[in-house]
């Protein structure tokens, strides 16, 4: 693309390196800016450097939070014995919006992917297998995302923890509550009989 | 969503103040930010407060400039009695990527679209009038888009140039270069017929 401006080039260059952005995309919001109030660009701006520049990782559970103790693990009504291992922030929140849960977490942030080039040492595993061995978890809950990689770093922690004395589960994989049965894939139909529940257990939630 | 992060939350919302852009959307392109160096993200947001502070608007034709004088306007070998009434920069870039245009543009900034409150007054169309006023345009190119707004933008300009002497066009609507007749639609098949042009001409371009 041929900008007449250098400023304008700079700016739809830098928005295109955010993901799934691409150039015209990019130039599409960029211009949308120019036709609002100055105001709004600069909210945008500080609201960004602001982030980047102050935001912290919480020093027990590695959540995304503006204080060290993020609020979750600095709640004194959670269950600080139970912590559900999830890869990022979404997680959290998607369980948090349960309002099932009361446990603390523990983000890894992000899953081994050796395609990636990530491997255990990028994530926050260590940490988790320090926390254990400190005997003060009662039970871990590995909620990672079923894919190829995500199993990979359930057993991954899993070989870690042997020899330490602690509960694991993981969360139950089934059909989905409103879903049609014949619409189902057949492993998670498969594995939803295999891992039946009584039924007055299924009446309870 | 809940955020356990206030300067996350607010990133966030300003994000999702972008067109298209939804909360789920803009919290994946800021967890992008949080995960790449600190860099990226002072590089995109300087470059966004440059654009929007330091931007111009060519004092003649309107198009987004970093100087007063747009490149275009201010080259002295385009023909300056040809003047190409376009909506925005990106019809611009369009048109200069042809390298078929050597004449000057005129940038409206938009269309007269009562719907979005968009008038008449709104648009940069007094400067093109007073313009072709002052005598130094032979021939004005119409280049909108052929909407409703489009047309009716082209009418509204083309009644308030009446008694004024200027050569008006618009740009040729037809079969693109490469598509099959069979899934063209009608009414541009129809004005290709009735708008047909000598066949040696067809050869130079």
């Amino acid at each position: 693309m041929d900008f007449s401006s250098k400023l304008l080039e700079q700016a739809v260059l830098e928005m295109s390196q955010l993901p799934g952005i691409g150039k015209r995309t990019a130039l599409r919001l960029v211009l949308h800016l120019l036709k609002q109030p100055e105001m709004q660009t600069l909210q945008l701006t500080d609201a960004l450097s602001n982030l980047r520049t102050q935001i912290k990782l919480c020093k027990n559970c590695h959540n995304i939070s503006d204080t060290d103790l993020c609020e979750i693990c600095a709640n004194p009504t959670r269950v600080k014995e139970i912590v559900c291992v999830v890869e990022d922030i979404r997680d959290v929140m998607a369980i948090e919006n349960t309002g099932q849960y009361r446990g603390l977490y523990h983000v890894l942030g992000g899953k081994i992917s050796p395609m990636d080039g990530i491997g255990p040492s990028q994530l926050k595993i260590k940490s988790l297998i320090d926390k254990v061995r400190e005997g003060e978890i009662e039970e871990i809950i590995f909620a990672l995302s079923s894919t190829l990689e995500g199993d990979t770093t359930n057993f991954y922690i899993f070989k870690q923890l042997e020899g330490l004395e602690i509960k694991t589960s993981t969360i139950a994989r089934g059909i989905s509550v409103g879903d049609e049965l014949e619409y189902a894939d057949e492993v998670t139909l498969g594995r939803s009989i295999a891992n039946r529940v009584p039924f007055e257990s299924s009446l309870k939630s």
